[in-house]
């Protein structure tokens, strides 16, 4: 099956507001065997709403609005419904009169506003709303499509999503078998990926694959849907294992969590630790280490030396190296990765010195120039050039800190 | 004018991403006087696409596409503008050989695919795209409507268009006079904030005021249009300083900057510097200054002692200290900064050591807790406790770092 969702709100149109309601929403259907092909963001307009209504019934089977369900004017979803369907809007005494108790248990008389509240579209079930006024319908049209009102304040729509609306949903679809498989990758762009994969996961229908990319780091998801759980799981498992054997290892993680997890869990498995000395970076990489939780059982912590003083107090980098070839060369980020591993007396360091621009850079290592350095146990002593386009001072400290990961995993592989 | 956005890419329609590029393009299209009436997130199918594309034609002047212009099959864009408006796509050879030469500077060899990208729709603009490999596109109709595709990655669309396809819209549009204002506040909270300054933006429909919140970090815009620029300009100036009097030094930058080139600005102006020595937040403190460009002005490096061997061994931190008090306390703290202070040979040092969670606290001190210690001239050495609510480890993290931000802002002062 299926679904479109359609946000209803002007306020969902202005800079400051995203619908999240739709991300919840997705997650449960999904679940269901339900695809979310097309989703809308309409304002408080009766005429752009029917319209976005008739639309969406022409791209799915299941439309689910959320929002515009309130008492006041603005609130146009229901009569919108009616004008897309031709279904009339008829006035239901239970409703009001539950409105009316609800009022009065805070020991206040409703107002004749939210009487708009009590009109339903004539056919429709109604969805009780517990935790607020505005009770969702569910409307089963001729052509077996379905309309799904859900109020838009996530407080009441994900109760009442999870109580009324997705139980009588799963009630009408087919039982499903779902599998799902996320390999995450590094140390490759996105276009040299695809040219890898691409021929395999073509082939294949179910699994459905995507693939996301961010800042050096790649993630594919494969998700297959079929009747049976054995078959959907050895779907994923066949692609997965041509994706596997096509990559080797460049995959670092099957579960999803990211690359300084995994470089943590590489070490925690070897009883190892890492320190970290950084120039451009100044502290984004002990900063990854030391969002996942249990990081202190393998990361110690480190330096910043973001000038070439602190370079020399703190990692005792000789000034002369620093003189002759720069501070961003492959003797000063041999220098900063071994005086970091001594000192912090752990049994790896990764440094990272470069040219973060938008001033700096010399002819030989322009901006986007990069040294990243490994030293480890029994004398390993390595250091990587890497040159990332010029131009975006975050995109160049994020890859680099994301190649430092790279790099140390594939030594502790 | 109004205008449609279509955020393209399957991605967009998984429960794990939103599409936040429409926010962006939301705000500086206000600022033009461009309102937004529907916005789209379509997959990457052709047919879908093709069919978004002219249901907005229907509803808007305007219609932006963001994503789908990448050298793979999934990319669509292009080809689905073809199908709704039937111009056909050109082979542009200027482009293709600005592609090579892009790879070529990274000493990479251009794949095959990438040549997709070198397709233009006849009659197209092109909107170069300075960080990446898919230039944008403007295509205007015969209609007067005006089609604009632009990349998805945030980082690539955002500067094209900024200097290639928002100029081009604000020539042809009708000059319309704005002022608008931005407050950065910190120091308190969001309902904080509201009680204060809420009676005194009520009172005004022009300015509009908008409030936004993050981390601890917190935004008032203000928006005035009319006519004449001196009315504009007197608008915003008479609403703004009403409430920079309410909020006075809780206020830390006027012109859109972050709290960070806020207190490197202040530093500057002293010639004086700033050290960090971070626990709980291993590095992201340090990583926030040198996100600044021209940070190693005033920014020089410092520490992470993310456990408490690193604290003694890198900051001299007394082992009975650590052991009486534990490591999140306030001696912990005065030991870290001044240390720190010293080693780096600094005028300031901040030092944040804290329990970010999951695990660690202790009944005086549960998760949440976080001690600030700062270093200054003079013996100017203070610590402040903390306390956030617990069960978000990034949360925690984050709102540390604003505070300790804040606090050094405030002893600049």
């Amino acid at each position: 099956m299926h679904a479109a969702i359609i946000a209803v709100g002007s306020e969902l149109l202005t800079h400051t507001r995203l619908d999240t309601n739709s991300l919840f929403l997705t997650e449960k259907l999904n679940l269901l065997g339900v695809e979310v092909v097309l989703k809308m963001v309409v304002g408080d307009h009766r005429g752009k709403l029917e319209a976005a209504i008739r639309y969406c019934l022409n791209h799915a089977e299941l439309v689910i609005l959320t929002g515009g369900l309130g008492p006041t004017e603005d609130d146009l979803t229901r009569e919108a419904v009616e004008s897309a369907t031709g279904r009339a809007l008829v006035f239901d005494s239970h409703i009001c009169g539950a409105l009316e108790a609800r009022f009065a248990s805070f020991g206040r008389k409703m107002a004749e506003i939210n009487k708009r509240q009590a009109f339903v579209l004539e056919g429709a079930e109604i969805l009780p709303n517990a935790k607020g006024t505005a009770p969702g319908q569910w409307l089963a049209m001729p052509s077996r499509q379905i309309i799904v009102m859900l109020p838009g304040p996530p407080g009441e729509m994900k109760p009442l999503a999870e109580e009324e609306f997705l139980p009588r949903l799963q009630r009408m679809l087919p039982p499903l078998a779902l599998s799902t498989l996320t390999l995450r990758v590094a140390g490759m762009g996105e276009s040299e990926l695809d040219v890898l994969i691409a021929p395999i996961y073509k082939q294949y229908e179910n699994p459905v694959t995507t693939i996301l990319a961010k800042a050096g780091d790649l993630t594919i998801h494969l998700r297959a849907q079929t009747t049976s759980q054995v078959e959907a799981d050895a779907l994923t498992s066949e692609l997965g294992a041509k994706i596997e054997i096509a990559l080797g290892d460049r995959i670092y993680s099957r579960d999803g969590s990211p690359l300084e997890a995994a470089v943590l869990r590489l070490l925690i498995a070897k009883g190892q630790s890492v320190a970290v000395a950084e120039s451009l970076t100044a502290g984004m990489l002990g900063s990854r280490f030391a969002g996942v939780a249990g990081a202190s059982k393998a990361f110690v912590g480190g330096f910043i030396t973001y000038n070439n003083g602190q370079k020399q107090g703190l990692l005792h980098v000789d000034p002369w190296v620093l003189a002759e070839h720069g501070e961003v060369s492959e003797p000063v980020a041999l220098q900063m990765a071994a005086s970091a591993r001594e000192q912090a007396n752990s049994h790896w360091a990764l440094s990272l010195t470069g040219y973060a621009g938008p001033d700096g850079g010399t002819e030989e290592n322009p901006v986007g120039t990069v040294f990243i350095g490994i030293a480890g146990p029994d004398g390993y002593l390595k250091s990587h050039r890497f040159r990332y386009p010029g131009g975006d001072r975050e995109r160049i400290r994020q890859f680099s800190v994301q190649s430092s990961l790279n790099l140390l995993r594939l030594a502790l592989d």
